[in-house]
């Protein structure tokens, strides 16, 4: 795509992203149904797309050039396509996060101010392999009223492209609803030129690998959502429930080594009694223990754990603010007062007492869908659901208040908030 | 100041902001009130620094290396100081933007979500002239148990560096208040250091104008909080009250016409009737009107106003998004419908009806203390008060539960909020 394409298509999105501010959500819930019932239909066409992608995946396989995860998740069947459409079903019943009044406050008579949910604008989405991703995005931009441009991994090239053209044209079908506000990009160097657009790109959001969010993090100015690693710790008390350390450690260790929400480093007070029950425990249950590792910073995504010996709590919350990623970390105690200290002294998303790490989702969090998880420390924290897809603008309605009264003392703000 | 001198000071900010997470709000007003009191008592000193200051600006502003009303800025006199004291026990009296529960969910019995309101982290603050903005943000940052490294300008280098002294010493004497939350840099050699400085520093806060704030966004992958341009708009539509756009127009661009939201192009309906009335009003009113501009993209700050006649309120709507700066609109309309559709399609942070932009305040909106004002679309938009200062985290607490149990089905989740 020439540079000329790419603005004139992100200008597009930026005039379907205003237009898509004045929608109900009648109309967008129309379209969600629309979107559900055409992927429903057409899935023959989708499944005949993904085979063509298989097969070229299969040589990328072959050379090394991917992964056995990611081909796998490429793949989509009756189940997965089943789970797509409910997805959007689903969505289509969250409560619209657009125009809701958050603050109604009458600064003088006749001069009101409302604070008003709206949709940030021009969403920017990378992503890899999976292509339900297009499928959820798409639903969750068409609810909070965004536009989107979409970048998946060029293994699953031929199923995206049907999936979002099977979504558009439902779209076309509901009528009122703007043209635009969903589109594709395919090359690296649309990539390059998203990164750098940020007179029309307003939030980018990564959904991929550490290397794929770190490198967009370092090239552009646009806002990013996510996170790069998740270097998540549970921290034992010296009064720790064994029963708990060992099923704790051992769940969010295992149950999905290669989650962003599992467990990397275990820290264990030195005067923990049982500490050598726990490890062997956690042995037991088919994980590497790393007593030195190369870095305190490392992400293993596998079943290997880095563990070690501290002093006291203090020194496990130093330990986690210096090396963790701010993603999630747990205390393993009996003691509340030691938890409340960890949880408000551990500068992470999320801190748990007596939890595993891997409850950091947003549907184990209830939040019907998930953006994905940031470890910002601005706009949105933690598993981000529908609502991190919107910001707010501010409403005056007067009728010819001008600030030189205030000014000038002839008139008085009393600032009284509505119900 | 030696690079590692700039880490180490950025280490100790981040560690002091930890600390100041735990802080109770008694401490914290404790501490204003013990810094409110030291500004008082010590002011002969900060005058007497704010005269050397005066003196070397003096030969900047011979030089013309300083603007006349930079200068001015710069002095404090009995006036600002009072309001300077003044303001610190104004955030004083604010809630505590700390520790909030902004949701509470049960996910399963015993195991409970909680969303918590907690600081940012680590502020940097760049601002010019003023020093009274050190006293405002300090007095913030304690408020919101945030840490921030100041660096104001160099004519006012001897003021801002007593009065963070001030500020500090008395901070030493409440007990259990951190060390280093407040801090100040000098050289810009620190400023390009704390641009770099991701690791350490959450959010950047320019106060000062467009060349400085589009200097600090194109040099720092850091969020930047604030905005570069002011261009706000007019729209005078068919149906307007003409002594409301009469009134209205002279106010937002003649009341403080160096201000950000201060009218910089007025767009006027072809079939407005009263048209020629309204323009001649404007310019009887000392306004330079310009209907030729040679950008529609331009800040005058000034007595200069750029018009042009618009076929209808689409055109309005679309000039506006296409050269506006995203600050504050107003329609000047009887039409509440169509009042109604310009402020939902233009995506500005402040869209108001038959009110002047300059309403676009925080102390007019009642928040109490301004951080600045933001025309990003993510975190925090429009006049931004202490809320702008903090981010949540969650905290989930439970007794041994593992995500495995959900996962084989042996559980479910419930998700039931808590009042």
């Amino acid at each position: 795509m020439e540079n000329n394409d790419f603005i004139s298509l992100a200008r597009c999105a930026k005039k379907a992203s205003v237009k898509a501010q004045g929608l109900s959500s009648k109309i967008k819930n129309a379209a969600l149904e629309a979107v559900a019932k055409a992927l429903e239909i057409n899935k023959a066409k989708i499944f005949e797309a993904n085979r063509e992608d298989l097969q070229y995946a299969k040589t990328l396989l072959n050379n090394g050039e991917l992964t056995p995860s990611t081909f796998n998740r490429l793949k989509l069947d009756e189940n997965k396509m089943r789970d797509m459409v409910k997805g959007i079903i689903d969505i289509s019943r969250l409560d619209d996060p657009v125009n809701r009044t958050l603050l109604a406050r009458e600064l003088d008579e006749g001069l009101t101010l409302y604070k008003v949910s709206c949709p940030i604008g021009v969403l920017g989405i990378i992503f890899e392999a999976r292509p339900d991703v297009i499928s959820q995005i798409s639903a969750l931009a068409i609810k909070s009223s965004n536009s989107v441009i979409l970048k998946g991994g060029k293994e699953a090239k031929n199923t995206n492209k049907i999936i979002l053209d099977i979504i558009n044209k439902a779209l076309d079908t509901v009528e009122g609803f703007p043209k635009n506000l969903l589109s594709q990009i395919y090359s690296r160097e649309d990539v390059s030129k998203m990164l750098d657009a940020d007179k029309y790109i307003d939030l980018i959001i990564p959904r991929g690998g550490n290397s794929l969010v770190k490198f967009i993090k370092s090239n552009t100015k646009i806002p990013v959502l996510g996170h790069a690693d998740g270097v998540c710790h549970i921290y034992t008390d010296k009064n720790a429930d064994i029963e708990i350390a060992k099923k704790v450690v051992i769940d969010a260790k295992t149950q999905y080594s290669s989650a962003c929400n599992t467990v990397e480093t275990l820290l264990i007070h030195k005067d923990f009694a049982q500490s050598e029950e726990l490890l062997n425990a956690v042995k037991n249950a088919g994980v590497e223990l790393i007593s030195e590792p190369e870095t305190w910073h490392r992400e293993y995504s596998d079943l290997k754990l880095a563990y070690k010996y501290v002093e006291n709590i203090d020194k496990a919350i130093e330990h986690i603010n210096e090396y963790g990623s701010g993603h999630t970390e747990s205390i393993i105690t009996t003691d509340d007062k030691a938890a409340e200290k960890f949880m408000n002294l551990v500068d992470s998303a999320g801190v748990y007492h007596n939890v595993s790490t891997r409850f950091a989702d947003g549907f184990r969090y209830g939040f019907g869908a998930e953006v994905g998880i940031s470890t910002n420390k601005t706009h949105a924290r933690g598993p981000v659901g529908i609502d991190g897809l919107v910001i707010y603008k501010y409403k005056l309605i007067g009728n010819g208040q001008i600030v030189k009264d205030y000014a000038d003392g002839e008139k008085q703000f009393h600032h009284k908030d509505l119900k």
